[in-house]
């Protein structure tokens, strides 16, 4: 089974499109975690345990952990999930992207030490550049399209040959990148419009979109420009709507009922 | 004294343009060094002593050491640099890039966790994410421009308005991304036509050139497309060609003659 496959049945297991991005600040935690040995481990085990009759996929953002030489939280996030929850994916959110021989080294990180099913990368290198990613057939390489930032487009807007840059990044991405297709991308909830075009380009590649939520992203739009011919194809993912839904002892709690409400809005809306 | 200030500090002191990358991969380190507690550590420790005289900065790229989880051995390369060579400024290959709120969180692994002096960052996301790395004015920001891979032209190259795209990122580098005046911009040896247009529209501002030896850009055209109107503005790297000059007991003693022959063959085109 590869990625997509792993992704599709678990998402048809939990009626969800529903990701949750694991990305903790120590600042943010509730006081019962703070005071844990491993309090980022504490947390995303509660989040984790709360949610996961309810998504598709948890996205652990590696900077939160990076930022605090958290590395040994994030691997033990990772595994407990593989341990309890198998059917669910994990996508880790780097955006990687480097030369060739460096690139060899990121995917290890991504998929040899973490045990990834799937990583998120930066195509500004090139299709070369992702080979590394690539090449590993039953893992998910989820490409950055058109980015939910308020900037998003200044560089991906601008024009070539008639068609923003990120169209020529989408039709790569679904044709001459795509060989073992385990290609997904990403595309902003906060850029409707852009999605459908993304859409229309790539046929059923799934994609990964963040920014609904905290961002803003409108989800009744994002479903309608989104879902492919299958009305599915969309990784919905919410991060702080959902991890500090509650800040008390009930965190996990309110976190549950926050990822019921958003899995079942998209549905209503699907 | 800002970063690129720095820089230039080191350059006149040794007389250099030369900064060596410390990527070291534990199949190809001198079995002397395989042998310690902290193999990277030592090998590093053992190539800054026999070099730090002969060059500009250190560039350790974190990939190598993110793949094997020895983020301790990198922690503790930097801190060796700064303690014992405070001149030498150190330049964190990360090629990092987020929406803002995790670009923060990046911003504090590499200045903050690590105290890199720079950072190298990935411009696809546009200039708000790269304002929480530039806000830190005092250190360098490292910005991907046209990447010495093969197919580095696949996206970089793309015309728009009649211009390739890199050197759209490189007008904004020098305009209005530059605010405090600490962008510095990747361009790669193996492109020096290319390396030339940039120099041309980023007048001094200061560029890191990766590809020459292993990936095989020609120094002397590097330096005549490269350098700015005070002969000066480039920081050349070379990893693979130094760290791996030798292989037995006298590995530094063979980096330090590699980085001497280099250091003095770029001043003699310059």
């Amino acid at each position: 089974m590869n990625f997509i496959q792993k992704l599709e049945w678990a998402q048809k297991k939990n009626n969800s499109l529903l990701c949750v991005g694991l990305d903790p600040s120590l600042e943010r935690l509730p006081e019962l975690c703070r005071r844990q040995v491993q309090p980022f481990l504490t947390f995303n085990q509660a989040l984790i345990d709360a949610t996961a009759d309810l998504v598709c996929a948890y996205k652990p953002q590696i900077a939160h952990y990076a930022a605090c030489g958290a590395e040994a939280e994030l691997l033990a996030t990772i595994s407990y999930i593989h341990k309890n929850y198998p059917d669910i994916p994990v996508i880790l959110d780097a955006k990687r992207g480097d030369v060739g021989s460096t690139a060899e080294k990121y995917a290890i990180e991504a998929f040899g030490r973490y045990q990834a099913d799937a990583v998120t990368v930066n195509p500004y290198l090139g299709g070369d550049a992702l080979e590394p990613f690539l090449k590993y057939e039953k893992k998910g390489v989820v490409i950055l399209c058109r980015t939910s930032n308020p900037g998003g487009g200044e560089l991906q807007g601008l024009e070539v040959d008639g068609e923003p840059f990120y169209l020529r990044v989408a039709e790569l991405a679904a044709t001459s990148w795509n060989k073992n297709h385990n290609i997904l991308l990403v595309v902003g909830a906060t850029w409707p419009v852009e999605l459908a075009r993304v859409r229309e380009v790539v046929g059923e590649i799934p994609l990964l979109v963040p920014g609904v939520g905290a961002q803003g992203g409108d989800l009744a739009e994002v479903l309608r420009a989104g879902l492919d011919s299958r009305r599915a194809g969309l990784v919905i993912n919410s991060s702080r709507g959902i991890i500090y839904a509650g800040s008390g002892e009930g965190f996990a709690e309110a976190a549950r009922q926050a990822a019921l409400e958003l899995r079942d809005a998209i549905n209503y809306h699907r």
